[in-house]
């Protein structure tokens, strides 16, 4: 018995096309069954997106964001080198939103999912008393013992990005400015896209995993800055980057050095990759990347110390922290 | 980037004693491995409370919303017969909540998790606009095959519920008109309870899973009229209903007639189950059933007929609805 609900439609409104081999017949929307396997293990992630935090009308449509809540969950899985498979979302929908919008969100989910071939499975549909809430849970498999984990780092590795950074919190920031209605240049577009449509790199890790190599690996959702300190962390070692070597998106070439630095250290929500790996294994493996037109970039190396990363730039060597970095302020 | 974010605890409370074994070294809060087994279909299912809609600070303290929101995602697991393993929560705490208040909901789940060592395995935490809102997500396993669904109903089965049914519902009106902090009488409070610390009923849909008969189940969440309704939808059968077998709650004996309808058959949120099985099946499970000191009840019969329900009482056969029931009203 709920206390109230508000809205009528959100009881109909269910998530559309659950994928009806995988969810057996005859249970609830909210639970589902699918078959086990020795052969894998078994990845779980879960990610909430919340309107006002994460997003806001003025950032993102509801297409964008039913597909972003989906991408940052499946870059979780990329991120340990797993195909992604089901998934469930919930989705807490407050009296501003209407039916169409709400369709729109999981038309957008709906978009990404058929691109990997994630079945949606299950899930919930509530009312907020304010700011919509969407949280996704994403299900995958990976060859058993083959999840790469951030600790895995040794010294002599070299540090590597896949893709380029810095776009998203380019896009974010022209959005929050202007809008998304508004006459952007082409390249501008770019930005917003990155922001708003990142695409998660799942071919990427799954190269990784295959590669059978000691590797380490994170996604860079919250900046490559405070990804690498947790790659530093989990491993007790020490990463030195050198920021020219750091791949950045082509479309933030016009902008000032402060800006670029900004965005590419500290921006976040690029959905790229950052790792480490065995020096002898880079050739073979950059191969294959360059095969699959995935850009993969060299920008450090591991060396002995204590779970601190360093960033070298104009012949300087300085601590880049999770967070913050004032001396290039 | 976040766009902002309001609560710096928000970023420091994480969920507590996530499980280091299953949650191997070195991957985020918000992801998980486990290994896979192909002895065993993979359950999983998802659910979320919303303060307004399913709670409110009167209803329930900041320690039984955690636990209920638990509980309510391992009864999903139970009504498929299976074993819960592991959690992941995601909370969206709104400025009117404290971090002494969202320690609290992690000891809820936490107390309930350790009593079916059921681990917390990741998740997330951000902030509300308004409103705390709580999704779990739980994972379960059942032996290949067996996982108990609500399309099995075939004419001339029993129609059977576990444990009684009405307390929650009852407790629900005690605590909206005095909330919780009131002199209950002893009876009182165990209607509070019901609703509060709802027990799931997972040894109960163990035992119908391990029986290996054809049987279908549904836990009663939304209202036993409810759930028979769905095991008529998806068995495309009619199942008949005797009132007066219904297992009420001995604590809603005192209330009037009225009450222990709309509470029994309405209520919802009692988590017990209600299914059908074959009628040679029952001594045997009715057997088990007691040895573990668990109830079992029959309460009507499936006939052939086209997904509707109908109850009996006072000699007098009609429709039961999913919801409204104005008969009786």
């Amino acid at each position: 018995m709920l206390l109230k609900d508000e809205f009528d439609f959100i009881k109909r409104i269910k998530p559309k096309n659950i994928h009806q081999t995988s969810l057996k017949k005859g249970i609830g929307d909210d639970s589902a069954v699918f078959e086990g396997s020795s052969t894998f293990d078994e990845l779980i992630c879960m990610d909430t997106m919340v309107e006002g935090v994460h997003f806001t009308k003025q950032t993102m449509t509801p297409f964008m964001i039913g597909y972003k809540a989906l991408a940052v969950n499946i870059s979780d899985i990329a991120a340990m080198g797993g195909m992604p498979t089901y998934y469930l979302v919930s989705i807490a929908i407050p009296s501003d939103w209407t039916e169409k919008e709400l369709n729109e969100i999981y038309a957008g989910m709906s978009l990404l999912g058929n691109d990997y071939s994630v079945d949606l499975i299950g899930g919930d549909t509530v009312s907020s008393k304010q700011g919509l809430i969407v949280t996704v849970t994403v299900c995958g498999r990976i060859e058993k013992g083959r999840s790469l984990y951030r600790d895995q780092a040794q010294p002599g590795d070299y540090v590597f990005v896949v893709g380029e950074v810095g776009a998203s919190a380019a896009g974010l920031e022209l959005l929050l400015k202007h809008g998304y209605n508004y006459p952007y240049t082409d390249s501008e577009k770019k930005l917003l896209q990155a922001h708003q449509l990142p695409e998660p790199q799942v071919e990427a890790g799954r190269i990784l995993a295959n590669a059978n190599e000691r590797i380490s690996l994170n996604d860079i959702s919250d900046g490559l800055a405070s990804e690498a300190n947790e790659i530093a962390e989990a491993s007790n070692v020490e990463l030195t980057i050198d920021y020219e070597k750091i791949p950045r998106s082509d479309y933030i070439k016009n902008y000032s050095d402060d800006q670029k630095k900004k965005w590419s250290l500290f921006g976040g929500e690029d959905y790229q990759l950052v790792g480490t790996m065995p020096k002898e294994a880079f050739t073979k493996i950059n191969q294959t990347f360059n095969q699959k037109g995935v850009k993969l970039t060299i920008i450090g190396e591991v060396t002995t110390g204590h779970a601190n990363v360093y960033i070298t730039m104009n012949g300087k060597k300085e601590r880049l922290h999770k967070q913050g970095f004032n001396h290039f302020k």
